[in-house]
């Protein structure tokens, strides 16, 4: 089969590598009939990754249909449309057992396209099939479902719920690319007071609003002083969520919240940050952090199957999967040519 | 009347002051029976608290028997024995409303002793004397309710209640001080699996057995690796309690906590520290601050009075109030003379 | 000045009376310019309520203009238009520091209009003004804000908040008056997954459709079965709100649930229930009661300001306050004519 | 092998029945080493639980050895020492995957002894073996362990988290039976002011005492006023467990505890109980009903092995395996013989 396979820093080839096949009995095998490609995969390609080896398959979101299964596997069946989650599950550590899915010690977790073969390819191996793959409804289309792989799960679980986002709320937005649009959407579901997104690019902004900010900001033309300014009564956010994953962004983050504040940390971060405690030791304000469970899959795909979850216009760019190496070129000019999220599908 | 006034960094003074009067119709004044000598008064002291400033008495800690009511005091009576809690609360602004009295912004929270005059001195006004004080029962002597002024009640809120501390969890307290002995005495009404105490002095480590720590480390002979390795699983605390106030026990606490772990800041911080997210962004890490909100006065004085609470070993040098001078001697040299907390009483 | 007065069951005169005038120090006159009546009201007037005596003024819901305030009064002055809420609080007893005012021991709770001489009058004197007057921003109607005094803060403190009503869940409101009606407009705020109504008048679930709901059932032609079966696995709706006040609803509430379902009583009760536990101990079902504390009416009125909160179509009749006795026969007769909420305003 | 078999109301037999075998990949089949009998298993032998059949073996709480497992199962080993929890959980279904494994709808739940054949024999067939055994640490004895098979996480999920027995709360348990003297155990593990137990019978009231109730009272003495006396301020419990199962102590469970309590059903009911909304509508109640997860037993045996929970005193009667039906019948006569928990061992 074709397949995206990564081979050190800045060198990625799409060509052939053999088919995968049942390995574990509980593994099931699925061809992929659209997959994207995520942030994270840059940051693999950067070098920033050290645990991806020569050779892996990268990927790890992807809608396809089910075409082996092992005999340990149970609820999922040859035929099947699945979502195959960007998080596997063993379903037995003591992590899986509270839903703690992404901190897997049982051998799930982000283990697709990192540890393992991932989806950019036309077919994957995925473990743990009973826990990791969703079977989805008809009235969910591929490129929809395709949202709920990483982005929507992630922003929902590790924005919106850690920061306990509640009616009324006015919640500040840093960075509006994919994850951070994706947090204004799912941030919607508890009716806060108003959303603030905050971004470099006017063209993220534009897209922010589109999709319910309720005021956006240029970062390059407001500081922290500015953002609390929006908050009803000028003493702050009661949530910021950091979607962008420097330094700067989750100071920031910490500035713009009033005291009692949350600041949810979404962004994949490659260095330290200052955390100011001398000013913030007294301000009852709740960090957190986290990497998705994809626990709340199930539920974003009720939500999406009864129209509750307006996902448009986050896919701007679709390409068949042959085009992969287009689509990635794509994305990584994100910047310059206005791109959200590409989804590749199979022809 | 006398009483202990700043004068500057470095400088103090005990001596004769006017008599407080009532002010404000919500006002008490209270003569102090018993007072004590907070590590925040050694900062102030030392120029930290730049808000303080010449002449003001400080302290904001007391047990004493009201004299004087304005007429807008409906729950407080002559006569009354009440503790003075370091927190005072409007009760109507929003903050109050919620119970978050150390973040009121009505002319509460933290005042006495620090933007208003305070409780080292033979008479204290008390503004919001309502929502401020706390009749005593008979039961509960001076010195035992004088620790539910400040440290009881914020290694609880701040620490205990923050980090969310469970039946079953492992515990590490980092500090030994007065604050972190009192995180161990409230973390164990809540059954954790186990208290592992942390410190650099030896005779605190010893206090801190005494007091309920399961396992004490000094931190000079041991890392985060090694903490870690006392949990059940070897991945680390559930809860870590930072009771010292320096960039470095901050962090050491950020690396003693397993996936899903939370740290509970309670120090008071003069310098930012770092977070190290390129590691933390990953683990799903909940980190709080705080300042004492006193909102657990009525049960922590409900627990005492019912025997639940053990204080004792706790104060260890007891003053006249009239040796307020060498009672701060003591405290301020607490590192080599072992003195936890400090007590004076009305003579 | 005119007020409506009881005078035993069956008994009631609009006529004149002295005016309030301010008593307790915490006290505020306002000058009634919206009013409404309750369904309390009309269970008062059947002498189902026997703290109430005669020559009683009744109403506990107003909008106002503050004409007289008591010393003791800090934050609400004379010309200020004020939510006068159903709820007064000390701000001082225990309960009310938990934010529980409906509950206050100190002489708050819900007292006007029952206890002591309520809103239906051209003045009303309000107790503990600080904490039970909330001030209103231009942006706000009078007739807006007047659903604010009771109905919404009950159905969505006690229906939707009791009822823990989350994204994505199936919603199973009993009784579509005007509090059941609410209870849709509050739950949509935490984006259910379904709402589905059940009135026995299908004038009511027509009122129903219009606010959101998105199915309605006439209880005279469907049982808990089919209920059930409208939720996406049919295994029971996750929150069942009884917005009725009678066995049968109550009972109903507790057979759409599913095992691990919320059913939150908001219904005013004059008879008791049976609780099938022969059944229902296995469920883990989650059973509330409660009064309203209004401790969300700031949040809501911050909601209603940033039109957040579509409150139209609740008031269907409108008079002048010199109509009072004409609004009580209307809103008596609601069953068939229609009508929901009425609301009299100052001419 | 020898079993315990049931044959309609009122008729058991102790006699020889086939070896159980491994029939799904899941399986696992545990040698009994020690086993109990529960209040549940005299329900059934009344006619109680028409589910169970003709011929089934009862029982299930064990702790043993494997003997045998299915190919699908992969952390549990032949030779394992193991608790054989109440529960069985598939791991997969929806209810499972929130940890409420009481309610699995993937074919767990509470099967043993009830859909399929369950412990008082000499081996024992346990699905989903993964999610269902638990290995135990050597420092556990068999007979501690017992414990935790079923009393000790009813009492603890189902009365003291569903009941949010908190620090400083008053708690009153209705019945000082097996599981409410567990509730008492339990309970204590979030330091509560006082526990007051009520029972009829003197003989349990005692072990009430001994295991750690402050107060006891002999419900033929003592009514609801009586009880709600004995709290701080005379307002009632905080929390009320109900460990009986008869409409009665439900009924005075509701009237013992304060505006804002809890009450917690763990008793198994047979009939409908009369719940006084009338009075209750207003009082800002929460009870909860529920079959035991067993989610927290992972936890309580981490706290058995720390020496952190006194389980010490309910097992007051110990048989060899082969003395069953005596066993039964000290247990069928416990009200007279002051049995609390029985235990039959492998001789």
């Amino acid at each position: 089969m074709k397949a995206l396979t990564y081979h050190g820093p800045g060198r990625r080839t799409w060509g052939e590598v053999p088919d995968p096949v049942v390995v574990d009995p509980e593994d099931a095998v699925v061809r992929v009939d659209a997959v994207t490609i995520c942030g994270t995969d840059l940051h693999i390609l950067k070098g920033d990754v050290p645990e991806v080896t020569d050779g892996r398959i990268l990927g790890h979101e992807a809608v396809g249909t089910v075409v082996e299964t092992g005999p340990g596997v149970r609820t999922i069946a040859v035929g099947d449309r699945v979502l195959v989650s960007c998080i596997s599950a063993c379903g037995r550590c003591g992590y899986c057992r509270q839903g703690a899915y992404g901190q897997c010690t049982g051998g799930g977790g982000w283990i697709l396209g990192h540890l393992i073969d991932g989806t950019q390819a036309e077919y994957v191996r995925t473990p743990f099939a009973d826990n990791s793959l969703h079977r989805l409804p008809d009235s969910v289309t591929d490129e929809a479902a395709l949202l709920l792989a990483d982005i929507l799960p992630t922003s929902f679980e590790v924005g919106v719920r850690n920061g306990r986002v509640s009616p009324g709320d006015t919640v500040v937005i840093v960075g509006a690319g994919p994850i951070g649009l994706a947090a204004i959407i799912t941030a919607r579901l508890y009716s806060p007071g108003r959303i603030i997104a905050v971004d470099l690019a006017d063209s993220r902004l534009d897209a922010a609003k589109r999709l319910g900010a309720d005021e956006v900001l240029n970062a390059a033309r407001a500081d922290a002083a500015a953002i609390r300014a929006l908050s009803p009564d000028g003493l702050g956010a009661d949530v910021a969520i950091e979607a962008v994953g420097v330094p700067e962004t989750f100071e920031l983050c910490t500035r713009v919240v009033r005291p009692g504040g949350r600041v949810a940390n979404v962004g994949v971060h490659g260095k330290p940050a200052t955390l100011h405690l001398e000013e913030l030791w007294i301000k009852n304000l709740t960090i957190t952090t986290g990497l998705v469970d994809t626990n709340t899959t199930p539920l974003l795909l009720d939500m999406l199957a009864a129209g509750r979850l307006g996902t448009a216009d986050l896919v701007t760019n679709r390409f068949g999967l042959d085009e992969m190496p287009d689509a990635y070129d794509v994305f990584a000019d994100a910047g310059n040519n206005g791109a959200l999220k590409v989804a590749l599908f199979r022809t």
